[in-house]
């Protein structure tokens, strides 16, 4: 049998249905449900993504059979209509739209009114009494067939109608006169055939064919494939055809288009969203072109067609269990829909639909869980602007996206990528946005547009993205040429800061305090529910300061995943006190050794003449070690005492959670001063050399800092910077005991490659705490664990959970090495390698399974082979990235640990993980 | 029933043998062994190292029922020797030596004469009838007791004597007459009570008890352990003490002492190699402090003896079946043998001993093999003085370790270790040396010193180490004081250069030339075995030029496994292209690609008006890209051509064997220039700007680029440069297979994390073969493979070996990044890392079996269950380490590869594992 290309939907019968999005891509999929539901859709049919592949596969070519089965569905279509595809009395015409399984909005062409020539004009003129609105359609269908068919400029075709209406004084389209449209068709035909050198095609069926390829070519479109980047669509998918059916809302002020949400996709709010244009089509309302009415009015305008359309959207609602996005036109009258699909939606919509809609016993728990992207919950954490604020509000337009930033105002999206790899944050300000703009969007901290309504490109993608937006601002005028744009008198250029507020639509000049936001009851249910589903799965944080670990507390952490003690030496002028014990470290245990040596000498027993000559090598070293020992040593005791008051703070914020205290990490030589003159500087604080001292300093570079005298190598040859860490943790655990804080500190030594590291290290660290608790009279209990973050560790973690008490994967680290990249370094290859897809994602931000994912397993694995109660958790990166915290459930680790903002997002990764989700849900399909 | 801690032998019957070594050690084991071959041994007993050992664990007490046994021991002795223990008539003396499993010259205390006090001083005096004599032997006892035993300065007892002989005018020690050794013997004790504050012991078992002591004391000291790392022995194993009735040397001219090799250590003969001093205890001939005579001189001194000897030697040597190293002492005309072991030689010597044993029928093919330490071979292998070099000779010693080398004097083993720490070589000057000197022995190339035979301290740890040697240099006058030394009137002041020529005894002013030596017979036929033994295991080289590749392949190399192409980017001005190719690539890269852009939007049928503007654009990026472009691809093709060159060369000189060559892989900015004055006159040479060059060079800058822009990431980036060597490697095979050179190129794709890196280079090597071969008619096999360097790509091996067809495992850069150790920062931590076995060995010399190993063997694994036909092989630089090439063979690699001059050791080190053994052998016990 041969290969079925092409499915009819009409009257009220399909040959697909609602769950055929991966042949028929989700709008096919959606009006053969919707027909077979038995709502008003044009009659029509889908041509399948496996005809758009093998078209790929084929070198160009249709799939044999597929051209016939067109035909034959035409011949249904034809039937089920009463018209007649180029016929002159009753002539169908279709439009022509792309639908892959998972939308991808603006990034796949459209042809309206196809069928469309001299001959079917005066057909439609003469069927609808209307030869204006004829003529119209047929010059919007010549304009969108040469463009997106014909490969022609756009502008052309734009340029030639502003002509046109102001040779006859014509303020709008609506101005214009049938006579005028007709010489405009004439114009517009001379363009095309001017540009591409050919007649336009009078033949439908030849403008069908055209239409059709078109549509899979728009598919591996550059932007389109852009998108699919950006949003880990597969290649392979292909696109759907779909030929329907034209509706007219172009036919009157009894006719209309529009667009609409079941609920609102900017809030949740269980409420009709959306805009619709009297007297227009579809592309009308999308492109943002003339701003909409809210689909609110069209009660007081159409209240029937207002009444059928809320009982079909109630009803597409139920049937998919899921906010729709729904298209339609009013025909003179008649409601058609023309698509329904799950709606795109902003994370706390998401967060808000998927509560109530359990509570309205639409869906479960569990499928609330699922259906919301954990990533998504990003935005309910997103910054807002400080309500206490005074603030220089420009304008106010249309809160398209929520959350609030601030950028320099940049005015193209080559502008906003330039600043944005130089490091700084952009704003693009955009009369509208199209599908050519998405890089810059992406780019951008927040968009701002004049022009548009709710459901324009510019919202729809900014929502989908989480990106502040704010359209339709009316009052913005830009001009793109100077470089500025206007709100009356105020003059705002390129390169001004400007806040854009996406959650009540006002734009600020110059950079608001922006605020921690306020997260709501919704919020917390879900987070309930998740917090039951990930069951004994903790979810710890990386957090280096008492503030820190209150907001992550807040947030929902179970404790202390990664303090970085060494983040604390940066606060004030301490930073001095750890170059003064990093200058002083190498000469003084260079000189100890040296004494310890002459000393032991002595001890040994020798001739008079011989010990007096040692007396004297000793006292002449006893002299040289003081200046580096009043360094080192006084270094460490100001620092003890600066850390023991952090710790305090840290186990009080955490009180009764587990706190993990990683020992100094980095290369000592970031913390000294980076020139000579600020060498100087300290020296004199100091009171040492300046000469030797930048001597000293230079001696600390490294070649690869990254893989030099840093973690654990450290406190091996330093022992005394580890006990002093040591001392700083259990002292500062004692005295908050003391006043009735729980304590529960883990330290956790980094860099480990072999167990022999880790066992030197914990012996300090044991000795150490016993002698605070015995010094003290305080008992509590401690675990001493290392960061699994060398392959070598992850090799030999059986050895290594010898000694430790638990591991925590430094995936940062581990990513690093397992792959030989520098973080630093791989801009110059990364990107490219990413877009490239030589890699499928940047493995710093989601982790590697297939590579760094193996050794994190044997790690687990073989530390848990040699202490079977080991803890494991992670505290990269990627530990508030869904994906790779899915990973670390599956792989039985017992906790996550991320940057407090990503908690809630771990606490739902985790819970969609125990409910059996093999992967990150990234697309509401 | 009581452990047996002490092991009797007595008269022609032991209760051990020659293979209770770790029971016994090496000198108890052998004493055994020889009595009861009926050879004329001193009776005796051995103490375990099990009580050793029991006695550290026991905190410094002699184990339960070891005292005991000793007593019981002694009493066997007595029986034997009819002499008693403190007797005054008839004295047992004895000798109380240290005894380990391996034997650790000049480490272990010995102490002679034990059991003399007042009383039987009387008794050995009347017995011998030589009152002289008995005190000399007091007062050598004392001496040695109290230096050794009780910790007293020895220098103390150096000055009493010296003050006695001047007193006196005694020029020799022979000199004194019994009255003054009297007197000394009073001196010797009034040191002893003033240094340690107690008599000297009086009584004897309390002298045997401490001396026991002393001895298992002395395995702990501070040179024993340094000696252990040095040589890898474990720290477990404990000495045995071996008690020998004393036997004397010096009770006349028919008495004497010597140590003799049963053939030369250092070159092999078979011929007896010793010296003996007439009338002086065993000591004398060790220490070096008087020159001795040699061993063939006994023949005409005492004939008898001298043959009882040789028919002893003989008969040794074939009962262990290895060439013996022996101790004896001639006592009133009667031969005594002290010790026997397998002696230690240098590789040359190992390697004709062998071969000629074979010969002999003493051993077969396999022992002669599996005897040699691979890594010895190194020895054969080392730099000559050109015989045809005009040579500044100062004087000539005894040639005691082969091979030459220079360096810069020094006096101290302080100031070598300073020297090699700064990478300067250093030639130590001694008078002598002792075992307090070994770390700066090493440290030096070479050692001369001015006193001393071919069996002194220097000679023997020289040999062991291979370093160049000459001893006994007696014309060499050295002034400590003054940091100089003088030959007549010629004076050498530290820091100046000396050569030590070790094979021939010359000591040459300045940098002698040094060659590479000529391998003899023996060597070769040992190959031959070798190769034999090694079946299809491979061993080939890393070389660079056509000159290593020539050096390799006479040392037996059967391939290149790694030729560096950027190590000829060096050679002569050529870094100026590899610089002007690195400066114009990122622009030029950059600019491609906008040009491209909008090349094809200009292509894709635009407006006029648009057209026009775009190929304004075109005009201007067409302009701005020409100097990049000139600069990128003019310095390309001069690369081509010089690589061309280089590789034509080396398909010469492997004609007929593979070659593989690695594609570009250190960062960029290591190939340019580093101040802003050498990238101005670089600027002028290219015609280009300074300024901005110099920016580009900035740029270039990595913070770790170990982890950077480097390996396949460049060619993934650049594929013009892939491209450019790829052609360079086919058209030099295609040039040189027409002139009748076999080729079997093999291009290596390095640091490939991921196999679709490997995929984009290979798919242009691919290209680029097919191109030259269709232009040039020439067909040929080549290989396309990779560098297994990150531990990423040994994870996912089995993936990557469905593109590569060869893995060479780049161990140098896996231990790196498994470690995440940075080679070349490794030196503030490493070396304190090894000295305190944090780590066994330093991972960058002998492959870490233990965590990069298993990646290695996980590598190989992988990749052959993708590709079983998979050709692997190693490529760092572990290849020409032993225990690292016997791990390759033993998990089924196809080669290793290493530097020239390791080829024979990789070759020996093969048979080995092949021929079973499961470490490399590294002692000769």
């Amino acid at each position: 049998m041969a290969t079925k290309f092409v499915y009819v939907f009409a009257n009220g019968s399909a040959d697909g249905n609602g769950k055929m999005k991966d042949l028929l891509g989700g709008k096919g999929a959606g009006l053969a449900e919707m027909t077979g539901a038995g709502l008003p859709v044009p009659p029509g049919f889908t041509i399948t993504t496996e005809a758009c592949n093998a078209y790929y596969s084929g070198g160009g070519q249709f799939p044999a059979g597929m051209w016939n089965q067109v035909l034959d569905a035409l011949k249904k279509v034809e039937k089920a209509t009463g018209k007649e595809f180029g016929g002159s009395t009753n002539p169908l015409l279709v439009s022509v739209r792309s639908g892959a399984k998972f939308s991808m909005p603006g990034m796949m062409d459209t042809v309206l009114n196809l069928g469309l020539n001299e001959e079917t004009l005066q057909g439609l003129a003469t069927l609808t009494g209307n030869e204006r609105f004829a003529l119209d359609a047929y010059r919007r269908f010549i304009q969108m067939f040469a463009k997106i068919v014909l490969g022609v400029d756009g502008e052309l075709f734009e340029e030639a109608l502003e002509k046109a209406k102001r040779s006859v004084r014509a303020k709008l389209d609506t101005d214009l006169k049938a006579e005028h449209l007709a010489n405009i068709v004439r114009d517009y035909k001379k363009i095309v055939k001017s540009e591409t050198g050919k007649e336009f095609p009078n033949d439908p069926y030849q403008q069908l064919e055209e239409a059709i390829k078109a549509v899979f070519r728009s598919w591996n479109g550059d932007r389109a494939q852009a998108y699919r980047r950006r949003e880990k669509i597969p290649d392979d998918l292909g696109t759907g055809v779909n030929i329907v059916t034209m509706v007219f809302g172009n036919m009157g002020e009894d006719s209309g288009t529009g667009v609409a949400f079941t609920r609102n996709p900017a809030t949740g709010e269980n409420k009709l969203f959306g805009d619709y244009l009297f007297n227009a089509q579809g592309e009308d309302v999308v492109a943002g072109i003339r701003t909409p009415k809210h689909i609110d009015e069209l009660k007081g305008d159409m209240p029937a067609v207002y009444n059928q359309f809320l009982e079909v959207a109630k009803k597409l609602e139920r049937h998919y269990k899921d906010m729709q996005d729904l298209e339609f036109t009013v025909e003179r009258g008649k409601l058609w829909m023309l698509q329904t699909r799950n709606g795109k939606r902003t994370g706390p919509a998401a967060v808000r639909i998927a509560v109530e809609m359990v509570k309205e016993g639409i869906i479960d728990e569990k499928t609330a869980l699922m259906r919301i992207p954990a990533g998504d919950l990003d935005q309910l954490l997103h910054k807002m602007i400080d309500p206490k604020a005074k603030l220089a509000v420009l304008t106010t337009g249309i809160n398209a996206s929520p959350g609030a930033a601030y950028g320099k105002v940049v005015f193209t999206p080559q502008d906003a990528e330039a600043l944005k790899e130089k490091g700084e944050k952009a704003v693009l300000v955009r009369r509208e946005t199209s599908p050519e703009d998405v890089r810059g969007m992406d780019a951008a901290q927040a968009i701002l547009t004049s022009t548009g309504g709710p459901t324009s490109h510019a919202a729809v993608v900014a929502r989908g993205w989480g990106k502040p937006c704010v359209v339709g601002a009316g009052e913005v005028v830009i001009n793109y040429a100077k470089g500025e744009f206007a709100v009356g008198g105020k003059r705002v250029k390129k390169g001004d800061w400007i806040t854009v507020d996406g959650t009540t639509g006002r734009v600020i000049l110059g950079q608001a305090p922006l605020i921690d936001p306020d997260l709501g009851a919704d919020f917390k249910k879900l987070m309930e529910w998740a917090d039951k589903a990930r069951g004994e799965f903790k979810v710890r944080t990386n957090a280096d300061t008492p503030q820190d670990a209150a907001v992550a507390r807040k947030f929902g952490a179970q404790g202390i995943g990664l303090c970085r003690t060494e983040h604390m030496f940066f606060a004030g002028d301490r930073v001095d006190s750890v170059r003064q014990m990093i200058l002083g470290s190498q000469d003084y245990k260079k000189l100890e050794k040296e004494l310890n040596a002459v000393d032991a000498e002595v001890k040994k027993g020798v001739t008079p003449t011989k010990k007096k000559e040692l007396l004297e090598a000793l006292k002449k070293l006893k002299k040289a070690i003081d200046e580096p020992k009043r360094l080192y040593l006084g270094g460490l005791k100001a620092l003890l005492q600066l850390q023991r008051r952090d710790f305090e703070g840290i186990f009080k914020a955490m009180d009764g959670l587990p706190v993990t205290i990683r020992t100094l990490d980095p290369p000592l030589h970031e913390f000294l001063p980076h020139t000579e003159a600020e060498t100087a500087k300290l020296a004199r604080k100091l009171k040492v050399n300046a000469k030797s001292l930048w001597d000293k300093v230079q001696a600390l570079h490294e070649a690869n800092p990254m893989l030099g005298h840093r973690g654990c190598r450290l406190g091996v040859v330093f022992p005394e910077i580890t006990e002093m860490q040591a001392r700083a943790i259990f002292e500062a655990a004692a005295n908050v005991q003391k006043r009735g804080v729980k304590v529960a500190p883990e330290v956790m030594i980094p860099l480990v490659g072999d167990v022999n590291e880790l066992k030197l290290q914990a012996e300090v660290v044991r000795r150490v705490a016993a002698e605070v608790m015995e010094r003290t009279k305080q008992k509590f209990d401690y675990l001493v664990g290392t960061m699994i973050e060398l392959p070598r560790a992850a090799l030999t973690a059986d050895r290594i959970a010898g000694v430790a008490e638990f591991f925590s994967f430094g995936t940062n680290d581990l990513t690093q090495t397992t792959f030989g990249i520098s973080r630093d370094d791989s801009g110059k290859f990364l990107p490219a390698y990413v877009e490239g897809r030589i890699l499928k994602d940047d493995p710093f931000q989601v982790l590697d399974q297939e590579g760094v994912g193996q050794l994190v397993e044997m790690g687990v694995k073989k530390g848990r082979s040699t202490r079977p109660t080991l803890k494991v958790g992670i505290c990269g990166e990627h530990g508030g990235e869904p994906s790779s915290v899915q990973f670390c459930y599956k792989i039985g680790m017992n906790y996550v640990s991320c940057s407090p903002y990503r908690v809630p997002i771990a606490r739902l990764a985790a819970a969609q993980a125990a409910l059996g989700s093999d992967q990150t849900i990234s697309h509401t399909a």
